[in-house]
């Protein structure tokens, strides 16, 4: 069976139409040499945003030293209420000093290692996007306290964050964390109530090491031949309760992204 | 067996003289109303300061108006290379906005959240010392990568911080994170190689749950007569090579807190 992800993004869409009928809200995005897949994203990017009225621009910066001078000027300017930097970046650029840059209170994306902090002291407002669309996700479809979650998968992006969120005690899942390392890593799945998967490997996760009912999260986006598809092999949906790709998590994490906007603008810029 | 955890202090103290030996150092403990615990533990930090030539001075405020202001003058003053904040603060105090005065780069007990949320991009300089004194414990005595670690408790202090730090790559543990809404707690610690325990309750942990030869780390503190005693049943450490209290987790992450009062020293006050 697969879970309706769309539905919960029209929800999510809908409060931000709200939002920008009040108050104009503005999305700035950067890249730096951005390849076919990030500019077909930046494009669909600003397609979403004009739908819910908030203004969207992109800057494609040169190097790096222009990407700093960017974030500075945008960080300070008031009309702007959301940054985005697209990813991946060039080699060598230093994410961690590039995400540092972003005005904590910009960082739609949740990049910003403030942020991130914050999570483990259960503050979640500029949470990572993606993280906190598997926990909408799953919230939206279960009570989680006391649920085995197994997440494979360990980027700041997605797996550490979300394990941070789903142990936050209105949720209080047991979570364990698995990645490449891992021994034994079906012993650990057979055993969950879900599991989210976030390895970026076309059909990675196998029904047989699924088991029967368990929610399953699809994060991954694979690019197969002229295919999009999942970490999650399509068998696995004949037994589980799984989040299609394209149209799961991808869409309620740029909901919440356009969302983050507009609250920020209807905040006067402040979280 | 116990491991010998005053050894491993020892080698950090050795390391903390040398560097104070060549740069004054100087740490600086803030508390409101603290209680005898507090107290005692508050002279006893200032005994081991004084061991290792750190300056050390105390102040006591009178509500968390003079603590906020006490905070902003120590983390401009150039001469102060450490700052701590003894716990548990008065009911009421907003720990996060506390932990967010203190400067990040002063901050050797690892409050601040953007040092919980470097530890995302794996930068440890000043994670929360507690957590770091594990890390210490577990890397010195065992090859982590692959290892199922079991982490009882998700205070921001130990087991959130620390399941981000056995993921990162140079450790690669696969961790589970419970508490106390998890179901069938003695299934996960019975195929854990090692069980970190931070739950704060006297004996929690019983030998019947502990598989032969796994490593125990035992972070309670727990007072009971006038004994100290862990969160570890004693008679765990005849199956499983446990950390003593007192003497174990504590002395490391003392060891640690003043390590970085005397490396911040010797950069300038600089991370």
């Amino acid at each position: 069976m697969y879970i309706d992800c769309k539905s919960i993004a029209r929800t999510i869409d809908e409060e931000t139409l709200s939002l920008t009928s009040k108050n104009r809200a503005r999305l700035v995005s950067l890249a730096i040499e951005p390849d076919e897949g990030t500019i077909s994203y930046l494009k669909s990017q600003q397609k979403k945003a004009k739908s819910l009225n908030i203004d969207h621009e992109t800057f494609v910066l040169e190097d790096v030293a222009a990407l700093r001078q960017k974030l500075l000027e945008l960080s300070k300017d008031e009309t702007v209420h959301g940054i985005f930097v697209a990813h991946p970046l060039p080699k060598g650029i230093d994410e961690f000093e590039i995400a540092s840059l972003i005005d904590p209170n910009k960082d739609v994306e949740g990049r910003n290692p403030v942020n991130l902090g914050k999570l483990m002291y259960g503050e979640e407002s500029f949470a990572p996007c993606t993280a906190a669309a598997v926990v909408e996700i799953l919230s939206r479809n279960m009570d989680l306290q006391g649920r085995n979650v197994v997440i494979i998968g360990r980027s700041n992006t997605v797996g550490l964050p979300l394990s941070i969120m789903l142990l936050r005690r209105d949720r209080s899942a047991t979570v364990t964390v698995c990645h490449t390392k891992t021994r034994n890593l079906e012993e650990k799945t057979l055993q969950a109530d879900v599991i989210v998967v976030a390895v970026g490997r076309a059909a990675f996760l196998k029904p047989e090491v699924v088991k029967d009912g368990a929610f399953v999260i699809d994060v991954g986006i694979n690019v197969v031949g002229d295919k999009v598809v999942g970490d999650v092999d399509p068998e696995v949906e004949k037994k589980a309760i799984v989040t299609p790709v394209p149209g799961g998590v991808g869409v309620v994490t740029t909901a919440i992204l356009m969302n983050r906007v507009a609250r920020t603008a209807s905040r006067g810029g402040q979280a």
